[in-house]
């Protein structure tokens, strides 16, 4: 954490703007230790690495075509009405051990990406020829299996070909020294391909990180078991899994851990070992319950620097207390949001979707964002000093709020694709505003 | 398959347009059987049922605030040099079982989501209260657990509050009956939180694909082996399983096949039990090794109606030579794709990836498109009849091409983020013209 933060978990601590918190987030927030990885593992990954080849691609002069390899000067001239008559000494097919020459007034049959034969300078198409049948132009070979003949007698060719045609040049696509892939690259199903091509099979990358979510509240029951008074169903822990997957985590949901700081302790530090990031929900306000706030006085070794979790009260809407840190001997990040269901989940879009991106070495820790005109039918209020964000939908360069600002009304959030930012000095928005909208894809 | 996919495998067979191909694909591949999933195994996939709320949300009337919950008369101008003094008879926390009464002159202490207790009106927060202390103005509670005494004892109030101040009704986000998400809908977290909240623990939903991955060549071999002459690596069955898994599959890499028709034909039977879309690459030209047109004229059962692959000449580049029909007793579609890297890569965007799409039930089958001025130093050729495709960079409305337009050019593929589109019926394109640009995003 930054030098500045040093207000503490109770009493009047100032308030934080969400860039400062942010900030704060990401100046304490590292890409994760590279490791080498799988290529299919490393999908959606950064490379940490320069990717230099170290053969030619393509590795050997072939065909790209299925046809004939020949001798220039034998098919000269060529024509359907006077073809050139040649002797086909035998296949080229890709991947076989066999290699015939090509001598005068010889020619191979060839397979599209078969290694050009020696004493051959060019490939003619199979449509330019007889196929060996003796007729007219062919569509296409037999398969060798079924008539294995077609490897020998004689073909007939119908037009000529200047040397190099139809031949692909070793080193054409990659040579060695050439650079396939810098470091930074995001690794997606081309550059996949790239890698796998070079022969490269694994690669140096900053691993997906791995994040606990745990949601906190006595109140809180699995869905599908029978609610009893004063309970509701932990949708917390479900969202915030998800939403860190979908920010390219390996997320585990832990569940719902009761309003009980030693359980909610012991919960958060068996977690550290299998958690890049932690991800607590509820029990950060100024309640007696806020049991957030009580256990993560006392986890892991506080003695460490850099240790430590702050409560911090944002001035932001929905999102007001969050907290923020790092916990045990490895200095695991921790943010600490609020248990609304709304409220967590602006939370994470702000915070913790950035963070999980930077501990994943990716380029772009955002959300993007662009201007729209709000759709209204009458002026909206804001709180003078917070930044509010209000559920909309985006679409063509308006935004329509749906539901109302509570922090609660999650049915409004699912029909939502964008947040609208109200900016902290900002109290009122009349209809057909210009504003920030994040949108949330 | 359509009634007009009458060609054969071999002869003079007609040629498809891109459009046409993509049609029978589509009309042929359904949404796959709908299955129950956990919440959190559905996630990005389609809902196939309307969801119903059968709960109120929130279920009971509760505290949107840290307080004390007070009747408004014992309340009524209170201020901070006349405070109403009230006796706190305990504590309302969230999930607790014991609940308190508030008579006249009383004050329940209430957590942020406790059930309003009986008899009270309204919720003052903490901070316009004395917090119990006997001091000023509160700026939070301490915790139970240290200071159990703040359930008891006196509490300052220092201002009023109307009828329902800082409370949720119950029933304010959501109601019984209410349609929660409709059928169609994409869980992301926010639809999969607003299910948890409504206690709906599984939905049912159109899963994800199943894809199996199989490349076709004897002179292919795995990335990290030694190329022996003639070799080369295997890349398209690493960039088909990693593609078919951003289009939102399941992906299964069987990896190189040799070309041998009996072992490709058994390992597609062996692949159907876990396979709603089976992938080929390689084998699908005129050549007399081209496998996969071999094995499949015998896989599965050719006796059912519907089944049989067909291979087709497409009007377009790269990827002009395409398999596609369905195999087995579940009709299980089937696309062999050409194998050079680039071919199979452009052909798994225009055909696999939307074929993808529609076995998941996803609304939107295909990639962006937008219109972008080409830079080029000098024109582009492009073959008459035939739609090409194009490797590119787009950026801001311009589209620069990468590497050229050679099939085997993977290495340019892996950085280029768009395809231009050249329509059948241009021959030449000149710096600056407008095209069509497919984002690869």
């Amino acid at each position: 954490m930054s030098s500045t933060t040093t207000t503490q978990t109770t009493g009047r601590a100032r308030t934080w703007s969400v860039t400062e918190h942010l900030e704060d987030i990401l100046g304490t927030v590292r890409a994760l230790e590279p490791i080498e990885l799988q290529l299919l593992d490393a999908q959606g990954c950064v490379l940490v690495e320069d990717i230099t080849v170290s053969l030619s691609l393509p590795p050997f002069d072939n065909s790209s075509m299925d046809g004939y390899a020949v001798r220039t000067a034998d098919v000269e001239g060529a024509s359907e009405e006077f073809p050139a008559v040649l002797t086909v000494v035998g296949d080229a097919a890709a991947g076989q051990a066999e290699q015939y020459t090509v001598g005068a007034g010889e020619a191979v049959r060839i397979m599209t990406g078969a290694p050009l034969p020696p004493g051959a300078e060019a490939v003619v198409p199979v449509e330019w020829t007889d196929g060996g049948t003796g007729g007219g132009p062919a569509a296409g070979m037999n398969p060798h299996s079924a008539a294995p003949e077609g490897a020998s007698g004689e073909v007939r060719v119908h037009r000529p070909a200047p040397a190099r045609a139809h031949v692909r040049d070793k080193g054409s696509d990659v040579r060695p020294g050439d650079l396939a892939l810098k470091a930074g690259t995001v690794l997606g199903p081309p550059q996949i391909a790239l890698l796998a091509a070079i022969g490269r099979g694994t690669v140096r990358v900053h691993p997906r990180p791995r994040v606990v979510v745990i949601s906190t509240g006595s109140e809180l029951i699995q869905p599908d078991e029978v609610l009893a008074p004063g309970q509701i169903y932990d949708s917390n822990s479900f969202a915030m899994t998800a939403a860190a997957r979908d920010a390219g985590a390996i997320a585990y949901r832990v569940g719902a851990v009761s309003d009980d700081a030693e359980e909610l302790r012991s919960t958060i530090e068996d977690s550290l070992i299998r958690a890049d990031l932690i991800i607590t929900t509820g029990g950060v306000s100024v309640g007696a319950y806020d049991v957030v706030k009580e256990a993560l006085a006392h986890v892991g070794d506080e003695d460490e620097p850099g240790s430590g979790v702050e409560f911090r009260t944002l001035a932001m809407q929905p999102g007001k207390p969050q907290g923020f840190g790092t916990i045990g001997s490895e200095h695991t990040p921790l943010l600490a949001l609020p248990g609304n269901p709304v409220s967590s989940y602006v939370s994470f879009e702000l915070f913790v979707r950035p963070a999980i991106r930077a501990l994943a070495g990716l380029p772009d820790l955002h959300r993007p964002t662009v201007r729209a005109q709000l759709v209204l039918d009458k002026a909206v209020t804001s709180p003078a000093g917070r930044r509010q964000f209000l559920r909309a939908r985006h679409n063509e360069g308006t935004a329509t709020l749906v539901g109302g600002s509570g922090s609660h009304l999650i049915a409004a959030l699912a029909h939502a694709d964008a947040l609208v930012v109200i900016p902290e000095d900002v109290t009122s928005v009349e209809p057909g505003a210009e504003v920030e909208v994040v949108l949330l894809g």
